[in-house]
């Protein structure tokens, strides 16, 4: 694990970048552009040089809000040229429904519903266009779906309007016989002051009211759950069991503050790995996908450099979960710490709860049990640290 | 609204109180009891006299923990007697799978299987008091189940021996013909470091997955919601939209930090009333129930000063929340912010997708559409000052 | 209280506000400008109009960065004439070190000498600028002074050169004759990961260093203390402690999030009262500046509205607090909580610590005592409701 | 690096325990205990064995509360002579205002006259003890020196006596010719709702105010700064920075929520590596003092394991650090990113600010360079991963 030089990702990795990552120019509440404006086919081409597979965007990422058809055409050549000439998937696409000032009071719940259908119908042609790429996964990010104050928003009629929206467009995946699914992408607050379906749950729990439930699953970013101070392994952990983990969004955060995008790995260190081990041992097998945004402070080489580390860091982290799983020292301590009796159905086959009635148990003898848990953590963060 | 003595609780405000509310000693994790043990009866004794319908407690409140049955039947019986001497209802029961070192790992999801089955039967047993005395809700808090660190929870086996528990359960109550709902209580943290089902969203999400889901909904708590920053109004409104919000707890608490468990109103005062507001325009006919804690500094006459303030704070802010909607002007500035057109289906009937590529529809005019949220909220604000 | 047309600004309550505020575009990460940008002339009228008495800016609001000497001359012009046909007072000025590229890391902190020689020189023209506009308080706030990551911010190294600015500053500002004092601004985080001096306290602390600490206090911002899940009156006591508080910035905030920015009454409605409450008994006579953001889905009315509600609430929260203290149930509530005795030297004169081993005192007695607080806040929450 | 069983604690690494830490028996608000009684001596000779070289105590841990003189003397006689046998030091030693409920408002600053005097004296009676036990540096943390409510205190009243009380008892230090400092310990709540100098920053302002401000220094712990969200290593750099980091506290925190009291190196993994890179480099050489709680889930070997992890995880991100700072790739990445260049004066000998309006200098050309903090960070990271 010494060799610094043997973190190198390949296409098998299946790392992939928001278009809209390495071409932030950097335009914050507080200051303007910092760098320029990065070409689509520029960063398809660098990020393939890097070892990424794939490249994902909004719409108005490669072709500009309210561009003609002719204009779309030609902005989206090169482009398709690039993606072409290196090999690199579209595996996921996704629509800006929040950068206009139309979508003020966002897109799908927003009040005015004539901004509601145009927001649908965004969407609807933005489909169209993910499908032809060859995309897989769209993901829905309602990032001004939500509220500042209290009487502004009817939630329960937001809701309905929000099941509408996608009811509508699953009939119309369905209808084109397009192979895609939609991922939600939950996040509490930011830019609205409240936003709707803030959490992987509210978005889990919303999605089994939908009409083409199984369409529709999940795109979690970490950041995006550790704002509202969960972990967000288990929350992933809680949409691998859903079946629902669709896609996802790896970046770095310090807690509840303001959405920092930080590259993977920087920030909570050790969340992240237990991010990767959920990853990687729970069955997901679609794109590790980055959605950071490389520090104002950085120029074009620190963005690179950055969109490199998010993978390196993934890949020194799936060696250490590895290492973790396979060290026998840490087999011996999750054996002391009965983690394998939690998958033990707690009944027997045919028991009732009458049945535990007969137990005999002693909880003041049970109460004096440890845990063990130390001890296991503590090797945890050694294969962290590198000191086994 | 200046007549300040005129907020005074009756019965049919259906407001109750924890025992454990009331009866709160002040030990925490940096001192012991402040307070003297609170006989239940002399509690039922004076929150009737204060103007609550009901109050509720764990098995172990009223019964110590490991009592014999004759212990038990000793402890309750004055408990029993002043029930009927005054009239309050029980309308809620909880179990206590928390406080004794059995439960150092939780109930359900304990690592340890003969845990598990003792927690079950502990329920249980629980469910049949809770019956005899009138509930029609059982409360679910799991403050145990949970994790400090990664390796020492497999998340998705916790969620399936969880699951397993509200079958068994479900099973239980459905054989015994009780009438009787399970409502789960979400909390993000502590006294775990994460604590599963962390939030109203996560919740019911599981709550989808179990065998009696519809015997199953939540019992939301302000503070818990706040805790992860999350808007409590929001998520009581998204509950009730899936129809889950069976019971809530009513307190206050300042953002992400501990748990306060302040009296309700104190706290986020501007959260307080757009819950009362979503309580009282939504639908939700079941208790108010109040899970606060009486700070440490009050001795017995200050514990009753508190209780009697998250009443009357409650009933002061649903005289707000009918003036707020009855005033003329507010419901102009409702329209002016298009909120009654959020209930408008986004497509007529028979509408699809492709009905919207016909809108003629100008987003930059539609871009410089103000939403007037500023005005109505300030209407709001004026109403929770007392001032309008 | 009911009349709700009471609450007209006039100029001797002194309210203030940034040009930035009401002239915000929009902008933010996620979106461009929804509002056209708003002329400096007619912002000092319209807010002339409200009732305000000052208006405050930092230098490149007023005057675009990088314009020439003529270009300045020509642009403050209808700025001067504005004001002069209004009355307006420029109370306070401050300088922008934070929205041009050259800033990314900061400006008397940068890493880059030269652009701490930049950054100070600017402060310098825009301190000749505010006194000649007959500015008080030169507002300091260092938003980019901070860093994303450990290694690249010296921390100590970046107190000697902070400190080193405002020496500089200081023997200028000294030996003009200038009439100035400056306030510097906390923040915790955002645009920086972490910014330096992040609270009152560590301003407070640094402040002792300078030079000239005499001509250094603070101008502390309501959010950006909640941010840290601080209490703002709290923390606007230990500088009024201090004899530090020069200036302040009001508005609301709801906990640890992105920084809000709401108009002042929203957000913490508590919080405000007990500013309010804080700021008139303390002594504190300087400006009320509103430092806000109206939110991105208003349009110009909207902007209007929630800059006239800054004021409105201010001086609803101004009449509460003086009802509250004028209360006679709350100075008996405040004597019962033994608030008042705590003005009470702990020794008596002439007493040291060998004194107090003469007491006689019974802790467990002395235990045994309430503190009476939870009326004494009730009384309060009622004054805040109206209801009193 | 690969030997983990290099790791080992010596005397000379200066760690420390509170006798709380190990001696907790779990209780929190939600249980009772799940551990026995530590017996001061046994926790004096194993915290021996594993190599800590001293132990602190607060006066209630060894001697209970309201101890009578002989009862007092008999309960030390076996603590001193373990401490005889083993050779341990007592460094630190620190008063208990919080846990009796006579404190529930405080000691210091409790609105309470009495109580104030009686809180001195206790102060001043175990300051005897520990110059007697040979302690150098004498903490206080004010734990129940707050409000939950506003009007409950007064906080400019508070300050007044937070202050009397120091000078008293520093007065009483330097009488007796104590060779013995204090240290101030800030936390921003828990237990109370928001208590008196919550961060680093307030406490070291406090200082200044202060009759023997030269007496007094700072105690901050990692997890009481995490929970406002602030940087603990930025903390420590300006408590340096200002020469008033007397002692430290070291555990581990997950952001704004309950006080985790985990295991130093569990929490903010990469805090962790700043915080020893902070304290190993700033020239600090006071006690490695670890306040923690072993999780509640843990028997007695759990507890040693918990206490072994700290010291282990303390050396190991000590020799990351070294490691980090030895590296010729990151002292050239500190150097391309000007880290040092912070270090030169931003004026040279004698020039003022009329020197910097010669500057030649263009803000469009600087503006463009990048600071390279990615690069940087990421050798940072690895470091801590043990890859590099």
């Amino acid at each position: 694990m010494s060799d610094h030089a043997a973190y190198q990702p390949v296409r098998e990795d299946k790392f992939s970048f928001g278009l809209w990552t390495v071409g932030w120019e950097g335009v914050d509440v507080f200051g303007g552009a910092v760098r320029p404006p990065l070409d689509p086919a520029e960063a398809v081409h660098r990020l393939s040089d890097l070892g990424a597979y794939g490249i994902t965007f909004h719409d108005d990422d490669v072709v500009p809000f309210g561009s003609s058809a002719s204009e779309r055409l030609a902005r989206l050549e090169p482009f398709r040229k690039a993606l072409a000439d290196t090999g690199l998937a579209v595996p996921m696409v996704t629509t800006n429904l929040f950068s206009h000032p139309v979508f003020r009071d966002g897109g799908f719940t927003n009040n005015d519903r004539d901004v509601r259908r145009f927001a649908i119908r965004k969407v609807a042609d933005n489909i169209d266009l993910a499908v032809e790429l060859g995309a897989e996964t769209f993901v829905a990010w309602g990032g001004r779906e939500g509220a500042e104050s209290g009487a502004a928003k009817d939630v329960r009629a937001a809701l309905d309007r929000y099941k509408e929206a996608f009811d509508v467009l699953g009939e119309y995946v369905v209808r084109q016989g397009y192979d895609l699914r939609f991922a939600l992408e939950p996040k509490p607050n930011e830019p609205r002051g409240d936003i709707l379906l803030p959490t992987i749950g509210h978005a889990l729990a919303f999605i089994e009211e939908l009409e083409y439930s199984d369409l529709v699953g999940l795109n979690p970013e970490v950041g995006h759950e550790e704002m509202a101070g969960l972990n967000y392994a288990h929350g992933i952990a809680q949409a691998l069991w859903h079946g629902k983990l669709f896609h996802l969004d790896l970046n770095g955060q310090h807690g509840p503050r303001f959405d920092q995008d930080l590259r993977f790995g920087a920030g909570n260190a050790r969340g992240a790995f237990w991010t990767v081990d959920t990853v990687e041992t729970g069955g997901y097998d679609g794109p590790r996908h980055f959605d950071f945004k490389p520090p104002r402070t950085e120029d074009m080489d620190g963005v690179w450099a950055s969109a490199a580390g998010c993978m390196r860091n993934y890949l020194i982290l799936r060696d250490k979960s590895r290492a973790f799983r396979a060290d026998p020292e840490v087999q011996a301590a999750l054996h002391a710490a009965r983690v394998d009796e939690l998958s033990v159905a707690t009944l027997a086959a045919g028991e009732h709860v009458e049945s535990l009635r007969d137990d005999t148990f002693d909880p003041e003898e049970a109460g004096r049990r440890g845990m063990a848990f130390e001890h296991l953590d503590q090797l945890a963060l050694e294969h962290l640290y590198g000191v086994r």
